[in-house]
Parts: C-alpha cells; sequence; structure tokens
C-alpha cells in the first residue's frame, strides 16, 4: 500500500535538532497515531514514551536499541521495534524516510 | 483548522537538495493535491508546472517572484501565488514549514 487512505493530518511539522529530524502527525481511520518523518545525516538520541515501532521506508542508519551492545545497521526497508519508556541511538548516514508506529 | 480530514497521505518523502528541502504529498477528499513541506536554511529555485499556492505557516525567508525585482520578506505566516511554468528563488533564514497547493 503506497498511501494512508481517510486520515487526517496534522498541519504543523514536529522540528527537531534544528530541523535535522522533522515529521508529520498522522491520524489513522482506527484514531491511532502515526508520524511521518525525515531524518537527515547526523547522530540523535530520542526517548519513548509508548512503545514504538519504527518503519524504515528508505535510507543507511545504524541504530542502538536500549540494552544492546551491537549495532542495528540498517540499509534497506527494516522495522525495529523500541520498548516504551526508554531511548534509543541512531547515526544516520544517509537521508532517512520513516513512519514512526506508537502501540499501547 | 489545525488538520485536514479525509485525507489520503502518499507514504513516500519527497526528498530535494539532499534533504534540506522535504515533502509530503496529501490527497484531500474532493482528489486536489497538496504537499506539507519543511525547508531548512539555504538558497533553492524551484519550477512550476501548475499554479502554485504556497502557504507560510512559520519561518523567515525571502522569496523573489518570476519578474519581481524586489524580494518578498516573510516573517509570519503569510501566503503567495506562483504562476504556472515559472520559477522562484527562496533563501530560507530559520526553519520553515509550508503548505503548497496545485491550482489548475
Amino acid at each position: 500500500m503506497s498511501q494512508f487512505d481517510k486520515v487526517s493530518v496534522v498541519k504543523k511539522a514536529n522540528v527537531y535538532f534544528e530541523g535535522k529530524v522533522t515529521s508529520r502527525a498522522v491520524i489513522l481511520e482506527d484514531g491511532t497515531k502515526i508520524t511521518l518523518g525525515i531524518m537527515l545525516p547526523g547522530e540523535y538520541e530520542f526517548g519513548t514514551g509508548q512503545k514504538e515501532i519504527m518503519d524504515i521506508q528508505s535510507g543507511e542508519l545504524s541504530v542502538l536499541l536500549p540494552g544492546q551492545s551491537e549495532w542495528l545497521e540498517i540499509s534497506e526497508p527494516t522495522k525495529f521495534e523500541v520498548p516504551a519508556n526508554s531511548s534509543f541511538k541512531l547515526v544516520v548516514k544517509t537521508v532517512t524516510d520513516y513512519i514512526c508506529s506508537y502501540l499501547d
């Protein structure tokens, strides 16, 4: 499926790290919220409230998940999960297009 | 209205200038297409096919419209029109959040 249908899109962008990471909040038909985002090359750390599923659509990056010592190397479409109330580190090598889902 | 409802959002981002300008395509309920985009500080020139309405939601920038010698200075929410089959120059000073509509 190349698009989300019957959704709402919040007009105002979410902007982090001086615009090097930005996203748009989308509310799906069932009421759940996701974000569609872009990360430019750089090093970032994000905290989580809810559990998150990061769906990397394109881009090359390394990810260090909480409690892990090995970095996850991503260079093709990949999904990974981040536990609630934790944080994860990213080293983004090329412009990365992602979708983030939030789980209860 | 802080969000668009009953729309479709194309998953894949539009990426320009090595990610310094990115946008998401949104198809409104009436079938018309808009894009929600972000421009990072920098100098850009964009060409138009259809006539465009640029709705600057936030950000500071200067815009040179086709046929004009005076730059348009923008530092608050502002709309401007760009004729079809032309191009316009932008000098973006701060992260700019915009919506672009395309008119027949």
